[in-house]
């Protein structure tokens, strides 16, 4: 089975990241891009059965630094 | 609007950083990990009105390096 994990920098955590793509794209002549957030999307091939629990522990202990991300799990 | 895009290693690419969690996953005892592949996901707050080709045109020439990665746009 499959699960996908997004981690993005939580709201008020500052993005330099995605402020370069910002202006970069600016640059490029694409106007209207208020703004631009980065993360991570990390895609998991488990084992049938690995519960969405499961998953999430990952994102706990070893994916996301809670302190600073948030993490969205998809299963399936 | 919103549009997010990901951005993920084509198959056949090596993903060192996908492997180094592959095996942090099995070393903090999660079992049954078979491959793990990292992207990155890219949030962005568009203008109303700003179409698809627009922000596909933003991938191909920004926000991926479309040798070794593919992107998938999800509008709205």
């Amino acid at each position: 089975m499959k699960a996908r994990v997004h981690v993005m920098l939580k709201d008020g955590v500052l993005d330099p990241q995605g402020e370069a793509i910002r202006h970069a794209l600016g640059a490029l002549g694409f106007d209207g891009v208020d703004g631009v957030r980065q993360g991570k999307v990390i895609e998991l091939d488990l084992a049938d059965g690995t519960s969405r629990e499961t998953v999430e522990q990952m994102c706990e202990k070893l994916l996301a630094n809670t302190v600073i991300e948030s993490y969205a799990v998809e299963v399936g």
